[in-house]
């Protein structure tokens, strides 16, 4: 499997050094990307993330969105991945650097990593089950708000749906409401109005996410971001968003109400239009 | 520098595949263990600690005592640390697994890495300066008790500590009460009684702090587990804890009260005979 580490194509895959701040101290961001014909879709979104992740934390890395979008396309290609869909990965990371939580500037080169792997998006018409998890989100950590490679609450949130028969799970916050699932952000239908909660309150900002918040309102439907209690999803229409699976139904302990499958099937028309709005522009590149 | 992958002495830090768990998601814990002339101080606790974390977290690995105090010894020679202290640490992660969160049993062969390097104890006596992080962390989390590789709540507060000019950062968690330092445990002295946060209020459950909750009685000095609000520390004398530095005063803006400095001389006395017969006990293994 090809790789692009630092700006070289590879394929040795053991090229991590032991020192690497990531691998010893999760100290860095990442990006999960879909490839559609080896395009990367809203990358330009997925990498202003990135940058900003990168900047609070203070990693000094150059980001180039052309040479990342070329990097995509040709690990597509040497992976046999260029027709359809592939899933893309970024990971940057502070780099080598001494022992001790903080670097000085300038003395760690950053780490930056892509690889793209042939992907088949799930069918998507059966709800995911899900679960509430007992792991919660840290809203009050500067770093919820960015794609760290701090996984391991959302793991044990995986884990724990896996164990429960379900297919993924909701984290609350550390006030007990609603911030998002493992690895992926939620959304609740009444009538014409779906809620998401705000980055606030633990909400990963999600690529899906932003998009569907500009859009929606073109397709008819009223979205806004708000507080969401774990009661207001008792009986409530429920879906997830990420990169890789788009928009989902998903439902809590049982079917989630038919109702409202309308709004979902118009905000997926939304978000497929925006993407394909968006991978028309790097084609036109 | 030589370490020890996996049961093997390397040389070539160039070693960890670029889809280790540990790299991409921070998916496995650590210990940082100091050594003297070559043996690990209180090894037994280490690797206790260690295997409670990955046990939680699902990680199948074999954690041999007596292979990792012989690998250790070994890396102290081969890296001319024999003599006087170095600082080990030991990094276990799931290793390398499929995408996705969560890793079926017995799909993924776990990491383990082991890297000693000379280190020299700084001298202690100079209160340490501490702030108050914004940083929070997550007591709500499981993996709050566990010493993981999600380490960028902890290096966002250190950062926080070097920019504010101060040495290090005391972290609240969610409730707002004091939790721990960055990488050490922190302790208030008031008379003759010492309190720390229980790791119930997300103090790290450092093997220094267990050592003193467990001798402190022996060397005539009361210490108590409670909860501890961010007023507490005004004025009061403070120290932290952790595996490399010992005991080391600390001070939240300003100079510690002079009149406790009995007490902290009688722990860090009490801590060094525990680490005497610990060391003594592993030597005559």
């Amino acid at each position: 499997m090809a790789f692009w580490l630092n700006g070289a194509y590879r394929e040795d895959s053991t090229a991590i050094d032991i020192a690497d701040r990531g691998f010893l101290l999760g100290d860095g961001v990442f990006e999960t990307i879909l490839l559609s014909g080896g395009l990367p879709a809203f990358l330009s979104a997925h990498l202003a993330r990135m940058r900003a992740g990168a900047e609070a934390l203070g990693i000094e890395a150059k980001i180039d969105e052309a040479a990342i979008a070329g990097a995509l396309a040709e690990l597509a290609r040497r992976n046999e991945a260029q027709e359809g869909f592939a899933s893309a990965r970024l990971t940057l990371t502070r780099g080598v650097g001494p022992r001790g939580l903080v670097v000085a500037k300038g003395v760690a080169k950053p780490t930056l990593l892509a690889t793209a792997d042939a992907y088949a998006p799930p069918d998507g018409a059966e709800a995911l089950r899900f679960i509430v998890s007992r792991q919660r989100r840290n809203e009050l950590s500067a770093a919820s708000r960015w794609k760290t490679l701090n996984y391991l609450d959302n793991i044990l949130a995986r884990a724990q749906a896996t164990e429960a028969g379900a297919d993924d799970a909701l984290m609350l916050n550390s006030a007990g409401r609603i911030a998002c699932a493992s690895a992926a952000n939620i959304f609740l239908i009444r009538g014409e109005s779906v809620t998401t909660p705000p980055v606030s309150e633990g909400a990963l900002p999600g690529i899906v996410r932003a998009v569907l918040l500009e859009n929606a309102g073109a397709a008819g439907v009223e979205m806004r971001e708000a507080p969401v209690e774990a009661k207001d999803l008792d009986g409530a229409a429920l879906f997830v968003t990420n990169s890789l699976v788009g928009l989902r139904p998903a439902a809590l302990r049982g079917g989630a109400p038919d109702g409202e499958a309308q709004v979902l099937k118009r905000l997926q028309s939304c978000y497929g239009e925006a993407m394909k709005r968006d991978l028309e522009g790097r084609a036109g590149q």
